[in-house]
């Protein structure tokens, strides 16, 4: 039996039948799609891996924007996408919003994906 | 150093260094995004789950309309892009095209995704 798939929000303890045992359902695949799309453009697959190899996974946005090259209004848009689908968690200190990977969230898709 | 990736066929040995480890340069989160857009796809995650859940993870695109509900032209325009990114091979035997899981192809994704 497969356990509903909460991958909207990967961070929410996703369960992990993988992709490849049984066939998902329409339901599962439409969550996992959208978790995948949050992912799969360039800019933000940068921007978390920049988040991801910087120190304690977390990155002010003030230095986000130079390593990409876009300006600050897209690269925020594209931090909330990424926030939202749960990859990363926004804190405000003082003027500048930072970004932290979620511990696991990486995780939850690549364990979706592989075949044991 | 980050050996470039060839992750838009991701068939084709693509090195493997993760997303969380080190920044990606533009060019690999080009290719990167590329394979990860098709499997982005609803559709297109059905299709790969219920080819790779078949015996051999192989299916016949005759068996594979009616589990999506979608008519062949559009299943058949979805397994060319899951083809064409190197997650599906095609073999025509007689009047039917069979499509096969490409071993460690959804796994070269998956590695890239995790921390170590």
């Amino acid at each position: 039996m497969v356990t509903m798939l909460d991958v909207t929000d990967v961070s929410a303890g996703a369960c992990c039948a993988p992709l490849v045992r049984e066939p998902l359902t329409a339901a599962e695949a439409e969550q996992l799609a959208a978790t995948m799309k949050a992912l799969a453009d360039p800019a933000r697959l940068r921007l978390l891996s920049i988040v991801a190899a910087s120190e304690d996974s977390e990155a002010c946005v003030c230095d986000l924007t130079e390593p990409i090259g876009l300006s600050q209004p897209t690269v925020s848009h594209h931090l909330k996408i990424l926030t939202t689908a749960g990859f990363l968690t926004r804190s405000k200190r003082g003027t500048w919003a930072y970004f932290k990977l979620v511990p696991g969230a990486l995780d939850r898709i690549s364990q979706l994906l592989v075949a044991s």
